[in-house]
């Protein structure tokens, strides 16, 4: 096969100076279609998904009247007057079992016993607390305090009307919302399918992590963080393996990622090779092709987004933690945008004082991994610094200082936002103050 | 079955007052043993789990001397003085090809081609940026810039030595320290078995969410909500179904749970009948039984702990938000241990203004759903309220609000700590800074 010479920029890419990260994967965004795919999946497997349709109630919540307490539903114009001192006095007509219906009606002078949830019988319209009453024997019971309609009870669709809006399309389900639809009844879930992100991990120098390296080897490390960090995000990550530099091999794996997968990824071992074959594959196969090569940020620079036959392809760096840095700024929006969820707000932060000067290149926006730290009851956050950025850095890491883009360092002492990698923090050295 | 009488308290539950969530789950900790059970997994299945074992460096990485850059493999010595004025020539020995040893020698005078990633040629001891050389020709480049040994050079055991601690036994495992595990080759990975969980639902008015309730019936909500929280926080969710509230029932269900699993939950629908059921089989069982039976919390007082036969047992309110709230306070820490993870410091939370005024009952703890909304560039935080904790006012929630034990109530206009749900957050009304 001909390998094409790598002159065939796409003209969309005409920024004249490196664009920032937000205006690349906003150039990018622009260029990808989006149509969300639905699947049913049983309710017990819906949690983590997205929900692919609007879903409204097809009945009122609860669907009959309730008490919310334990005592006696009552016609609250009986109880009227009613105090310790001056009890009221009313027939015990019986209970009101759970789960049952009664065909007792509560009369004019008449109660019945009745605990939390169960339905109030007719003619009921609320109910006394059982510490408010006294049980005086013979089927008589008096209160010791009035109620107005509608006290201690839910009223039929008080919580949900039948009609309502419940949850939207591109909801992402949680633990209460997977609740909420048992409430409905809806026991399979029209969700988002998972979108397939092909994976390759490529260069020379890499084999897979079962077998020794020999020397001037690394093992691929690339393929199991991206695979991660797909999963994390609701992809199905499909594995493809590693592709030499050579360009037939890369060319033949992203025609077979092409034919089963919504999104294509190639990391870059760490070679320019890999980055070389990786263009001029793009270029080969365009529509449209190459949008963005080289953004405006450290790590992550040389990192390529374009689009083949319509696909979203990403040429990440081959450094691990560049690889990630770029994944998270880049693939997991685009992720994201095919389940169907609106766009994220910046993860919620930690505020941290930084205990190290950090420099930055003018220019380019910096993600700096840093290591959070309690001292006398005061949070840090300890910039991890290495040479390079190899895994380990990202290892030792709790979480990433962003420096924007015109910043040329930052202090030690600063207050900084940390944007936690997870929940696996440090615990307080001092016992938090409600404690 | 005879069913004892529910006066069978146990000792140790003698608090003179009902004691906070942090007292009763501090109790209850302290009665319940560990014992982390170990199983392998593939690298490729071990995000989210929980480290077992701790995890030193077998090796050294790099484990070759490697280039960080894209250039010249020197010997430092050799460059001294080189500016763009004055360019020191060397002479092309060849290329140091990525994934392959080279047998040529830096020797005096000499240098050869490198790139990122590739390892350093004998001799050499630094790297000169390839934007800091001209290619003159006839095996001939010259040098604008002097380098010191170890520029652009990353040493061998750099990252991580040989034996170096790496990660250690309670670590829930993230995207980052999957590739730190395939960069050492560890490609099976000790992790901690999943804690198998009970989870029992109670309530003659209880039917499963795939039937019809009758008048009076509710569908079961809690055992899915359950199921997701304990798959959430990395356990194996066990659902058992529903309970009557006849006594064999249970005991009998429980029975069952006692021979297969870690931690039993049972949800007491809505009615005092499950709760006293659910006292009577604890004390059968016993060994040591009830340890705490109310909690100053709300919604969540009538939370059971106990340990039967050596196995944590949660008797949650049937009201799912209590149910979830209690799991998050008591079951989910016990879990987290179970997996031999650390004490979770609290939960990264936001801050915003509260909208409405809150009243909080003096000597509970209360936890109040809130809804957030952006304003002008502002974050509030909306209480979502409604007279009884139905599933819906979590579904609208975005997080909580923790009032404590002796607040009597919050004003608009504070300032509040939401603790989120999850990331499905409102997106901001004006751009961040930064953009």
């Amino acid at each position: 096969m001909a390998r094409p010479s790598p002159d065939h920029a796409n003209p969309i890419a005409a920024f004249t100076r490196v664009p920032a990260p937000s205006e690349a994967y906003a150039l990018f965004r622009d260029h990808v279609s989006v149509r969300v795919d639905v699947e049913e999946v049983p309710l017990s497997l819906a949690l983590g998904r997205t929900l692919a349709k609007d879903v409204q109630s097809p009945l009122d919540l609860p669907s009959f009247p309730r008490s919310t307490v334990d005592g006696y539903a009552v016609r609250a114009v009986d109880t009227a007057g009613s105090s310790t001192e001056r009890p009221t006095s009313l027939h015990l007509l019986g209970e009101s079992l759970m789960g049952q219906t009664t065909f007792v009606h509560v009369t004019p002078g008449s109660l019945m016993k009745i605990h939390t949830g169960a339905m109030l019988p007719d003619g009921a319209d609320a109910v006394v607390m059982v510490e408010d009453t006294r049980d005086v024997g013979d089927n008589r019971i008096e209160l010791c305090r009035s109620v107005v309609p509608g006290d201690n009870r839910i009223a039929t669709g008080e919580d949900v009307r039948q009609g309502d809006f419940l949850l939207g399309a591109g909801h992402l389900l949680r633990p209460q919302d997977i609740g909420g639809l048992a409430a409905i009844g809806l026991t399979h879930v029209p969700v988002a399918r998972k979108p397939r992100v092909a994976i390759i991990s490529g260069g020379d120098e890499v084999v897979p992590p079962e077998e020794e390296p020999g020397p001037a080897q690394v093992r691929d490390i690339n393929s199991f963080v991206l695979e991660a960090l797909v999963r994390e995000c609701g992809g199905e990550p499909m594995r493809m393996g590693i592709a030499t530099d050579r360009y037939e091999v890369l060319h033949g794996m992203v025609a077979e990622a092409l034919t089963s997968c919504d999104v294509i990824i190639v990391s870059g071992g760490s070679s320019v090779g890999t980055r070389d074959v990786t263009r001029a594959v793009i270029d080969d196969y365009g529509d449209p092709g190459v949008l963005i090569h080289g953004v405006a940020l450290r790590p992550g620079k040389p990192t390529i987004l374009a689009v083949v036959r319509g696909t979203p392809f990403f040429g990440l760096p081959g450094n691990p933690i560049s690889a990630i840095c770029t994944f998270v700024l880049f693939v997991r929006p685009t992720i994201l945008r095919i389940l169907g969820q609106p766009d994220q707000p910046p993860p919620v932060s930690v505020t941290a004082t930084l205990l190290r000067d950090i420099a930055s290149p003018r220019d380019l926006e910096q993600y700096v991994q840093v290591r959070l730290l309690w001292r006398d009851g005061h949070l840090y956050a300890d910039p991890v610094l290495g040479k390079s950025n190899l895994i380990f850095l990202a290892v030792r890491a709790h979480g990433v200082v962003v420096l924007p883009l015109q910043a040329t360092g930052m202090a030690a002492g600063s207050a900084v936002e940390v944007q936690p990698y997870g929940r696996d923090l440090p615990m307080p050295d001092h016992p938090s103050p409600r404690e």
